[in-house]
């Protein structure tokens, strides 16, 4: 698995020939490391003098922010993984007639999820949001910077995700499946550039 | 060290109570994937029919991104490495005048290593602009959505370390240092903005 190889690993596998890990799984790591900011900065407000108030809204903060980062790290290695059957489905027998429409079905299946999977990244990607303003304005004052890069680290995770739908979906036949995911991204796309930058004008240094 | 982590241990030591890794860390590691993509990209093209004109280009761009790459990655505990000296600082002795004295001086010559290590994390993930803007354009096209994620990756690192300079600036009293390095912090924040956009445009689906 990616995420059981080492940091410095991770980034040499990236580097290497090979085409995963590649943006997609990169994307999902982006946004697991924007949650886990998020929750730290929950983390360092719990229990801290002057923030008495805020007690209770940060444990949920810090329960959700625990929930997207162990999504967005199963990510890691499924996005890989969803490529890889994108090309698995590329080396198929393509002989007979029979073969042929085999092939091209499951290419067309291979090409949906490898959609869907970033797709997912880029919904999980965007709740983190929520969480990074709460603790950009209430959290800790000390981390906020913290919930600053968090809120960054979604938006590129978001944006990263959705590149790698788009990429996808250049070479999907279904229609219906098409429009019906490009407006899913259209619109998640042009959030994040709003969320973003209407978050970070509440950050105060 | 946090580059012999497992992604997964990386990212919840990011999350848990402890604020290194922080978003410090974070952002060098951003820049250190930002730079891998490039040379995956660089990798991708390297002996591949229909790129026979940029070779040499793709070979320099692979070079490049190494370097970056790897300076990235010994930042990620660089980064952390200067907020525990700025900790350990702060938990000097203060009895005496003289231990007054000795530690305001520990505690601003720390904060001065804490807002140089991530500006030069900031400038070194600038360097990432130029070659995932090559490896766009020129790279093999199946890879053209990493290219891009590169770029927006190193966006982020840079703008993310950038935040850190500034949080350290706040509390250094050295009035030149301030105003050389905001300088600097502004004149990278604007093109950070600016590149990632133009380079972004050129990316085709």
């Amino acid at each position: 698995m990616l995420i059981e190889k080492t940091v410095r690993g991770f980034v040499e596998e990236t580097f290497s020939a090979s085409p995963v890990p590649g943006g997609g799984s990169v994307a999902a790591l982006a946004g697991s490391l924007a949650a886990a900011l998020s929750g730290m900065v929950a983390n360092l407000t719990i229990g801290k003098k002057g923030y008495e108030e805020v007690q209770e809204e940060m444990k949920k903060i810090l329960e959700r922010a625990k929930e997207l980062k162990d999504k967005l790290l199963e990510d890691i290695d499924k996005d890989s993984k969803a490529f890889d059957k994108v090309m698995d489905a590329f080396k198929m027998p393509k002989e007979t007639d029979e073969e042929k429409e085999r092939r091209k079905e499951a290419i067309q299946s291979a090409l949906k999820e490898a959609a869907l999977v970033p797709l997912e990244v880029a919904k999980d990607a965007e709740k983190i949001f929520e969480i990074s303003e709460k603790v950009i304005v209430k959290g800790n004052k000390n981390a906020v910077t913290d919930g600053a890069v968090s809120c960054m680290m979604a938006r590129t995770a978001i944006l990263s995700a959705l590149l790698n739908v788009k990429i996808n979906l250049a070479s999907i036949k279904d229609e219906e499946f098409v429009n019906k995911v490009s407006k899913e991204v259209a619109e998640l796309e042009e959030r994040a550039h709003k969320l973003e930058k209407e978050i970070l004008t509440k950050v105060e240094l």
